[in-house]
């Protein structure tokens, strides 16, 4: 479906309105019907706004019966998979249309008790999270007592509708939808930045880690594009390693066969989807720091 | 074999000397016959410096029919194994008696290698060193010149002897045989030590990494005991694991769901395997450092 | 007087032990007739806790009473300074019996104002803090209401025979009374501790800075002896000088004439006159680091 | 006199080209006569260059006469001080034309030393240099053998004319002539830019400090504006100094009365006039660090 503009939302009849914004929430025109008249939205964040303010002006039932029209996870991963854009699958690979068997089964057991549990079907913004943090989200979830959990399924939806609006319609005032991840290495032997240090990405997961991306840094000390960029940072566990070793070897310093620092892992946590993280290295061969800078 | 004492060897009859440093230098009873009229000598080291003197003083022929009686190193490795005390062999389990039967060819390559280009067995103290770390001096001492290989070998046999002569003699002035590995966790968000964080040590192969140690810090922000002493360090690489999420967690902050810093792996190497390493962690739920302390 | 040893005071007739504990408690010799029947103490610490039971154990009436008996500051200062060891002078310097006329002439108001204010004089321990921390304590507590402001006298009281009672009685179990300030410089450029820079020690006042201490680091990075040690720690602002830029430039290092970091300062304050601070320094010719350690 | 474009330079005839850049080298036509007919430059960095290039190719005893047109630096100080906008006297104060009677007569003194040792007189670059700089300068050029030292005054001549040129003509690739000197503040305890955070610079000399900027850091922990540029930053010892006692202060933490971190120096030197020096503050309530960042 082409993108259309704000200002053509903005001036567009009520039913054409409703139209182009089709599917973002499932089976539920009456969203759009609902933010129509209280046209023109200056931003596509008020847009968004407006609707999920539609939701949430319901009932609980209302809001349950909706939340009822969306597919369980297993369903609703292959459909995120579909529409996400290449670079978002390239990235973190969540693969949640790959299961294995044994993880189809485990997710189909959660379903079901979730189901059983709530009424409605887990959902979560599969985009926002590693695999990993999806099955503990998914676990934590069904601890939570009926009304918060209600809630989180609507924050959820939020976050779901919020990227497929952006992905539709192009105007000022966009909600944030994507995160930044970037990293810089910075020699505090010689004072200024380390030049072609050699750098990985990794999910790390329960079952072992995933490269996402490689870099070499520039004569900043930086990568010449953010390691993670264009999309939600997958809530998560990652690593940066970096080549320190072969790094300061070329400076031609005068360090051990095993040097003290060789291969420098950084293991983090991403918390927020939508955030800038900014993992620099400041590195001597004999000691780093790290921290989560801006 | 029980110990004898410096003061024991130092007024013994010259052959009452020299069979009780036995074995230690391999087929060559005349190592300890050339040390034994400059007795006395003050320290254990300098009687270890002795030994290896009358074995640098000969000529390079007779030097290569020494190391010719060494062991190769398949069988060396299992001899050291036998001698070696059970706390050795728990820290850095590099078993190299228990070869897979690729490995074992490869070592059966890399002797045969050797043995035609230098003309005596490839002699390595392999209680100072990972597997890892063998196969790769392997390989690389397989490029040295031959003057250069010999003088490495006996450089090797100086580290074997000590380590036997010490374990052989007490006395005054050992020679550094044993290094040590310790931590402490300093937490500078509250401005103290960080007690009760779980530290778990590895060995880091190319094959994956073994466990070797673990610890919970005191109040002093320290472990108990060293996390490796009372052995030669072996040169390789290591991985320091330390429990910092759940440390931030148990002392109450408002850290994010999926904190920055869960699990802090950090990565170094072992070049000194008589040398004291101290690799501290100082750490914020954002941030952290280390360095090769003292 | 000559010390007593805390057995000699457990086994005193009742009026040896008051006269032994004579002073200690200005005017009030009752305080150790009160604690006299309790005996044995097991410890100093315990016999100090003793004493100070006994005051608080009076009303407020009687403490207020107990408390006009001290002198006020400048007196109490001067008589202080009377019975500090040469060292503790030499170390902090606090002087108040060399204030200037304008000085003494704030004093004189703050006494007048405190004495209007609570009827009784104000005590501080003139040994736990720096001339500036003693007029900002003053300042501070004049805003205090009138029962706080009493049992923080009672509090200083028992920071002053705390000390006093550590001068005049040897035993086992003594309060903590001294403090420690320690450094150690550690060279992340070369991976070890730094050898031969020069340290000196400032307290930091509004009015300037007065040097305390000055050492070389050892071989091991540290100084032979404490910088402070053997008094309570005044409470106040202090600046650790190190001489990095003669260090680097003797250890041969391509520099800038005008080195990026020359002497380097760093200011810390001091809260708890009988903790322990270190201070370490971790640095390079372009970067350091330094924390509260342990 | 109005700036002139380099395609205007480029297009004039001779004897114009050899007008509009009088008095950018002292008493020294030839100098443009010699670069006129190599026209076109690029760049007014090719410009410069081929403008020295014309002074290096003369013979010795001519570069001699060159230098000895320059007025010694008492006066010249004077002139450039005429010349400098008022952001740079209002940056660093050097302040030549304000010298004490004392001052006067030390320069006095080595003028007067250095005439008889060379010929010709002292010619430094004043705006690249803070005055104690420029003294230290003096006094270690007077050690230097003649051709040295000549070719030291020629490079300082290159400094001075690359800045006037750079004031008289507008074009492309202008070569560097300004530094940049920024911070920015990292709270790594709560993992986030530091607001709020009060700055001050200090020019740090033998007979004092004098304050040449302050700001407060923005809600990304910077600065609005680099803390110096538009200039040379001089050669010379700077502090920056940051209240983060009172930044943690309205953090609501639970700090001491007396905080371990109150006011916070970083002394550092500048080498470099045309670089960029990042000095950043990562700091918690117990620790901080910083570094020549990039």
């Amino acid at each position: 479906m082409a993108p259309v503009t704000l200002d053509e939302l903005n001036a567009a009849f009520d039913a054409d309105f409703v139209l182009a914004l089709d599917g973002i929430y499932e089976h539920a025109p009456w969203v759009a019907e609902a933010a129509a008249p209280h046209r023109p939205y200056p931003t596509v964040a008020a847009l968004h706004e407006a609707l999920m303010g539609a939701v949430r002006a319901q009932t609980a039932d209302e809001q349950i019966a909706f939340v009822r029209n969306h597919p369980d996870l297993a369903g609703k991963a292959a459909r995120a998979g579909d529409m996400a854009p290449a670079s978002v699958s390239e990235q973190a690979g969540l693969g949640l249309d790959r299961l294995s068997h044994e993880e189809y089964d485990r997710f189909e057991r959660l379903n079901a008790a979730y189901q059983q549990r709530f009424g409605f079907p887990f959902v979560v913004c599969v985009r926002r999270m590693t695999r990993d943090a999806v099955l503990d989200t998914f676990e934590r979830r069904l601890g939570n007592d009926p009304a918060a959990e209600l809630a989180t399924a609507l924050d959820e939806i939020g976050y779901i509708t919020r990227l497929r609006l952006v992905e539709r319609v192009d105007g000022p005032g966009l909600p944030p939808v994507f995160g930044r991840l970037s990293t810089h290495v910075l020699d505090t032997h010689r004072g200024g930045p380390a030049e072609g240090v050699a750098i990985a990405l990794y999910e790390v997961g329960r079952s072992g880690r995933a490269r996402l991306a490689e870099a070499v840094t520039n004569a900043d000390g930086r990568t010449d594009v953010p390691l993670l960029s264009g999309a939600p940072l997958r809530i998560g566990v990652y690593e940066l390693v970096f080549q320190v070793g072969e790094y300061f070897s070329r400076r031609g310093l005068d360090l051990p066969g095993q040097p003290f620092l060789g291969e420098v892992p950084l293991r983090f946590g991403i918390s927020e989807p939508e955030g800038h993280y900014h993992v620099p290295l400041l590195v001597t061969p004999w000691g780093f720091s790290t921290y989560r800078g801006s």
